[in-house]
C-alpha cells in the first residue's frame, strides 16, 4: 500500500501486457505514431487517431516507462488565501501552457518533517523557474530559493518588492485613489477607513492614497475614524463596529480589503444599518464573492490571472538567461461600482431597527 | 522576448559565470556538497549550508543544466469553480509531496489553439499520474486520458461515477439526509428545495434523501415547494424569490449548494424577509465564504481536501502497478450548523418592511 517514490521503476511489463508495437500491429500503424497519440502529439488524422485510442483502451494499455516529467514553472504560496491563488495559477498556466511547461503548485506554508525546510522539496524537484507568492514570505525562504540559482519572480499583492528579485505587484496607490474619489463624488465626506496591517507596504499605499485625495479636496482624514486591522473577517467585523458605533458615525468606510468589508457588513447587518441607505462600503481586490453578497460589492480590482500571466512571462525570459526590464511591474487596479455604495442620506442618521 | 521551449539549451555558460567547481573551492567543500544545497537535500550542516548559499547569491550563479524535472501528479480542472479547486489542489499536495512528486494544475476548460485537443498538451507533459476534477467533465476526454495509459482518478463531486476509471466522491446522499433531519428537529413543516440540475448525480442524491427523511417523518415534500436550476447564485436568486413570492412561502430552503443559498439570501434581503428570523436556510459545499456572509450559513460540508489527497493516495497506488479497491471512494460530509437556521416563527408572517 505505500505509494510509489518517483525514482521507483513502475513495474515489468508482466505477461499478456500489450506492447506499442502489438498496438501499432493492429491498428495498421508505425510504433512512432501510437507513441505520437500517447503523448498528446498533433498531426494524426482523426479517425487514426480514434482508432488507436479505441485499441488502447480495448487492451488496457499501460505505461512502464520510467516517469520523464516536462519542466516546470512552479508556483509557491506561503500565508496566501484560496480566493487569490486560483486566478493566479490560472494566469501562470495560460502564459506558460504554449511552451510545454507544467505549472506546479507548491504550498510553504504546508507542515515538513523535521529538520528539513519547507522550500527543500521545491528545489530538490528542479523546477525551470519558481513564481513565488508572497504575503508573509520570509527573508529566508527567499535566500535559500535565490541561492539555487533557479530563476525566480516574486508575485507580491501584499508586500514590499525585495528589490533583488524581479516582482509583481497590483497599483494598490491607483486603486486607493479611484475607491477615495468614488466616495468623494457620491458626496462622502465623513469617510472611515479600514485598512490592513501597517507593515504591508499594499496597506499603507492605499492608506496614503485615501489621505492625498481627502487633503486635494479640503477635507484632511479624521484619525478618529482610521482602524488598523489583519486582512480577516473578524477584524473588519470589530473595527466597522467600532466606527458605526461612534457618536457621529462614518457616512462610507473604505477597506483595506474585500474580506473586511464583509465583516463591515455583518457589523452594519447586527446593528440594523442597511448598505448602501445608510452606509458606502468599499473593498479591495474583487475576490470571487463580492458579486454575491447582499448587497453586491463595490470594490477595487486587483488582476490576478494578469499578475500571476505576468510573472510567468517574467520567468520564462529568465529561464533563456534575457535580463527582465523593469524588474518591478504594476499591474493596474480598477474601481469596480456595484450596489454597496450610494449618496450619503441628507443628514446622518441614528440606527433603526424596524421603526417605519 | 520569446520564452523559452523547454526543449531549448538554457544558454551556454558564459564568461565569468560562477560553476559549482568554484563556489565549492571557495566554500572548501566538495561539488557534490554544493550540489546537494543546489538541490535542497538534506545531510548538511546548517553552517555550511548558509557559506555555501551565501557564496551562490554573492556569485550570482546560474543554473545552466537542461531541466530535468521531478515526476508529477497532474490536477486537471474542467469547468470547476475557484472555491472548490483550492482545498483538492491542496489536499492533492499533502499526500503526494513525501514522495518527492511535483503537483500539476491544468484548467482544461482554457482555451486551446484550433486543431488541438485540451487534454493533448496535459498528456505531452507525460505526468506520472493524472487527478481529473470533474464537474461537467467530457466523456470523449476521458476516453483520451484513459487511453494514454497514464493511470487516471477521477474526482467526482457532482456528476456520475465512471464505472472504469477509479473515483473518488461525496457523501451526498447523508448529507441530504442531515441537512433535512436538522430543519425537522428545528420544527420546520413546510420546507422548500431548491436543487441542482437533475443530470447531475450529486444533486439526485440530495434530493431523494431530503424527500426520505420528510417521507419518514409523514411530511411528504410538497411539489409546489421543489425547484430546479443551475449551480449558480442567479439561480438561487430566482427561484428563492420564487419561492418566498408564494401565497404560503415555505419557512426553510434546503439549497443545491452554497452559491444558490448566497442567491436565496439575496432574494431575502430584497423581499425584506430577515434570516433565520422568517427563513432558514440551508447550503452545500462549504465553501470558505460561508463563515463570512450575513448571517454565517448553515451548511454541508464537502472535505475537498480529503477528497484531493484520497484520489491522490489512489493515482500513486495505481502507478506502481497496485490495484485500487474499492474503486469508488466516498468520503464523509458533514453538517455545520451555524446562524442561518432557527426554530420557525409560531405563525408564517407575511414578510415586513420596517413595520415595528
Amino acid at each position: 500500500m505505500d505509494p510509489a517514490s518517483p525514482g521507483a521503476k513502475n513495474g515489468r511489463r508482466r505477461r499478456n501486457e500489450v506492447t506499442v508495437a502489438t498496438i501499432a500491429q493492429l491498428a495498421g500503424v508505425t510504433p512512432p505514431t501510437v507513441s505520437k497519440v500517447l503523448n498528446g502529439r498533433s498531426g494524426i488524422a482523426v479517425e487514426t487517431r480514434d482508432r488507436i485510442e479505441a485499441l488502447l483502451r480495448e487492451h488496457g494499455y499501460r505505461r512502464t516507462e520510467t516517469a520523464t516529467a516536462s519542466p516546470s514553472v512552479e508556483v509557491a504560496f506561503y500565508g496566501l488565501e484560496s480566493y487569490l491563488a486560483m486566478g493566479i495559477l490560472r494566469g501562470v498556466e495560460q502564459a506558460v501552457r504554449d511552451h510545454g511547461y507544467a505549472v506546479g503548485f507548491t504550498d510553504l506554508q504546508a507542515p515538513v518533517p523535521a529538520g528539513r525546510r519547507a522550500a527543500d522539496r521545491l528545489l530538490a524537484r528542479r523546477p525551470t523557474g519558481i513564481i513565488a507568492v508572497n504575503s508573509v514570505f520570509r527573508a529566508r525562504q527567499y535566500e535559500q530559493l535565490t541561492a539555487s540559482g533557479i530563476p525566480m519572480v516574486v508575485l507580491d499583492p501584499t508586500g514590499e518588492p525585495i528589490h533583488s528579485i524581479p516582482s509583481v505587484g497590483a497599483a494598490n496607490w491607483s486603486g486607493g485613489i479611484s475607491a477615495t474619489r468614488h466616495l468623494l463624488d457620491l458626496g462622502h465626506r465623513r469617510i472611515g477607513v479600514i485598512t490592513g496591517p501597517m507593515d504591508y507596504l499594499c496597506a499603507r499605499a492605499r492608506l496614503d492614497a485615501c489621505r492625498g485625495v481627502l487633503d486635494a479636496a479640503g477635507l484632511p482624514l479624521d484619525p478618529a475614524l482610521v482602524r488598523h486591522g489583519r486582512f480577516h473577517f473578524d477584524d473588519g467585523l470589530e473595527l466597522g463596529r467600532q466606527l458605526l458605533e461612534l457618536p457621529e458615525p462614518p457616512t462610507a468606510i473604505l477597506c483595506g480589503d474585500d474580506l473586511q468589508a464583509l465583516g463591515v457588513y455583518e457589523a452594519a447587518r447586527r446593528i440594523g444599518v442597511r448598505i448602501p441607505d445608510r452606509l458606502s462600503v468599499v473593498g479591495f481586490d474583487d475576490i470571487e464573492i463580492t458579486k454575491w453578497c447582499g448587497p453586491p460589492m463595490t470594490t477595487v480590482r486587483q488582476p490576478f490571472f494578469e499578475m500571476g500571466a505576468t510573472a510567468a512571462r517574467m520567468v520564462l525570459q529568465l529561464a533563456v538567461g534575457e535580463a527582465v526590464e523593469p524588474a518591478r511591474v504594476e499591474v493596474a487596479t480598477q474601481l469596480v461600482v456595484r450596489a454597496s455604495t450610494a449618496a450619503p442620506t441628507a443628514r446622518p442618521v441614528r440606527p433603526v431597527r424596524g421603526g417605519a
